[in-house]
């Protein structure tokens, strides 16, 4: 069974919105055992509008749609979808009672309830254009709001009990693996063995700054799991448990469980770090703050760095970090802590250090500090994505694998 | 001439990723003069791609590609576009020097320097992926990686450039306004206005989380001026000025030339605010750091709340955010300072203080803070990326405007 999406909307086309409909619909066909074959993005323009649903019925038994079913002129998608397959636009009474019973007698309203008399209706629990399902001769055309919100809810109480109702699919069994520090590089080379081995197992890799991710999809469980083991005999030491993917949410797994607290100081980061664990909801359980010292002068006084070490040895340097996650136990009743200072370019590079270049420690309260040097590739932006999500997997490593924070191969 | 967009990627099918490319690309094309007619998106599968990229370049003068263009196995735009163009790869010496010289020698990279001969190579200053651009018989295709810095950085170097020389557009004259605080549905009647006594002009709005831009872009630049000074009329304090649309932009620009510097206590933001301002390169010339004081006892400890305060106030309240205002002053030498805690949800909020409630307070050392109050919609990922705009718009309101931090339509 074949399913093409298609999102409508001159907004999209020339970059006013983000298409986030695409991504939460693929999502959610995936999880139910459906896949997307195609995605089109269309203007609101009827001769593309006709020409392109004309070619996705052709090609897809499914087509949806969002986009294009409000009440104004340029919202096309309602009497195309009409003409396609020759119903008539009827005034729906039982319709018009709905919306006006929950929107008030606006003029708009009589627009909203003129429908397709072939078509079945989705009511759309947040909005007033309701969700629209044609099917005849083997094709199905289903429209949706383009409003995220009201697509998604239409999709979930109509549009996926439909699917799975008239194309029941065998079970999609899927696994998704999530790699601190690792880059595309280093794991592609089994992904390669391993798809040759189970060509019935769909791998995809997902390459992020500082972290990845691989997703197994099969027609069995036992496979699911034969493909997660190959890949496990390998990189277990950099695998990390997380539902959303997000290294900051598997170490808040971790503190929270173990009832340990965080304190971080940062230099090059910039705050990075703190922003990515912030973003978690609940990071205030364990996450005490962290002190983006930017300026020398805030390393000194508020984490008490020596200037003669900062003078000496540089800013970017081991001594200065190991001095920086001093400081954090010392202001502070972090259990753990992670200090970073590095270059991020793209001025400051010397030959010594060039830019790229970080210097981090992370330890535990009275105990002796891991101190590592490594190297981040790409701009100031990325250097800095990195190097968080870098240090972030360190930390899981060191405290939920018990192995050093950083692996040999960063050094 | 037309051109159409086709990003590749199983991972945008399934929904892992959010495609933020066609957005950028539509944004930028529109601003130099150019639409997109229409937009794919493909899976990484042979045969889709070879017929999707066919009737693309059927269709269209210029066809450009995303995503594809990694090492790995399931990586297959550069083969089809190879086969497309009777093209065969091979090894690029020069290619290959390149990037052992700014990567090392990583075996991946043999592959990478492995391009199609007829093809030109777009250098990609942040990843091992060439763009590549094709033109045979009026037809172009342009390839580009999917990582989106990687897309960006090749788009603005090599594609418009080569897009502007081959497809000239007439003239257009353009201005983009960007501006701080201010929401769409404030701007939008105005935008309407000014779109009906101009017809020939092409008006954009681009809302983003805390502040918006405006792009007007007509045929004469007396036409451009005039729309401006009508914007300018009514929204002249919420302007700034900033090459790449980004507020700490305008906020170093101003702090740089006035040789103040800055310090930051951020609750709510968790670092965001810190991390939007050391975005930007040279920020360290005012920046001197942030207190991500995330814990009530880092709030007393670091910046001397007092504890009576926060039990009998709350940490997001007036008292709080002053007293952390002063706590920056009194652990630093900073000539001005930011102060932020709220509730972003998407537990925690209560009657009296819902959920994107914020407190911030605003102040130049020595004198009386501006203290205020707001409120910010949508989910904990944007409410905190809107409040540090919002804080980032404020203090540019106060310091190169000289009026209230706090427009009153926040309150």
């Amino acid at each position: 069974m074949k399913i093409e999406v298609v999102t409508i909307g001159d907004e999209l086309l020339f970059g006013k919105t983000v298409n986030s409909n695409l991504a939460w619909m693929g999502r959610h066909l995936a999880e139910a055992g459906y896949e997307i074959s195609k995605h089109t993005t269309l203007p609101d323009e009827r001769t593309s509008l006709l020409e392109g649903l004309s070619r996705a019925l052709l090609h897809a038994d499914v087509v949806i749609t969002t986009g294009g079913l409000g009440p104004t002129g340029d919202d096309l998608s309602k009497q195309i979808a009409a003409d396609l397959f020759s119903s008539p636009l009827e005034y729906q009474e039982k319709v018009a009672c709905d919306l006006n019973k929950r929107f008030g007698n606006i003029p708009s309203l009589k627009n909203q309830a003129t429908l397709p008399s072939k078509a079945t209706f989705f009511e759309n629990p947040l909005g007033t254009a309701y969700g629209l399902c044609f099917s005849e001769q083997k094709k199905t055309l289903i429209l949706l709001p383009g409003v995220p919100l009201e697509m998604e809810a239409i999709f979930t109480a109509s549009v996926l009990p439909y699917l799975k109702k008239q194309f029941p699919v065998p079970a999609l069994y899927q696994k998704t693996l999530h790699f601190s520090i690792l880059y595309e590089s280093l794991v592609d080379p089994l992904l390669r063995t391993l798809q040759d081995s189970y060509p019935d197992v769909t791998l995809g890799i997902y390459p992020d700054y500082g972290h990845l991710s691989v997703s197994i999809r099969a027609r069995t469980q036992k496979t699911v799991d034969s493909v997660e083991k190959e890949f496990m005999k390998t990189f277990s030491p950099y695998v990390f448990a997380s539902p959303s993917g997000k290294l900051a949410e598997a170490v808040q797994l971790w503190f929270l469980e173990h009832q340990k607290t965080l304190g971080i100081a940062e230099s090059c980061t910039g705050g990075m770090i703190s922003s990515l664990i912030t973003e978690i909801s609940g990071s205030s359980g364990y996450f005490l703050g962290s002190l983006v010292t930017y300026s020398n002068a805030w390393k000194e006084s508020l984490l008490h760095v020596s200037s003669e070490t900062l003078q000496k040895q540089g800013a970017v340097s081991a001594q200065v970090v190991e001095q920086m996650l001093q400081g954090i136990f010392q202001c502070s009743s972090a259990d753990y802590g992670i200090a970073v200072s590095g270059i991020v370019g793209p001025t400051g590079g010397t030959e010594k250090k060039p830019e790229g270049t970080i210097w981090a420690a992370i330890g535990q309260r009275g105990k002796p500090p891991e101190v590592g040097q490594f190297f981040v590739k790409g701009n100031r932006k990325t250097r800095i994505l990195s190097t968080a999500n870098i240090l972030l997997g360190a930390l899981l490593r060191k405290v939920s694998q018990k192995i050093p924070a950083f692996p040999i191969y960063l050094k």
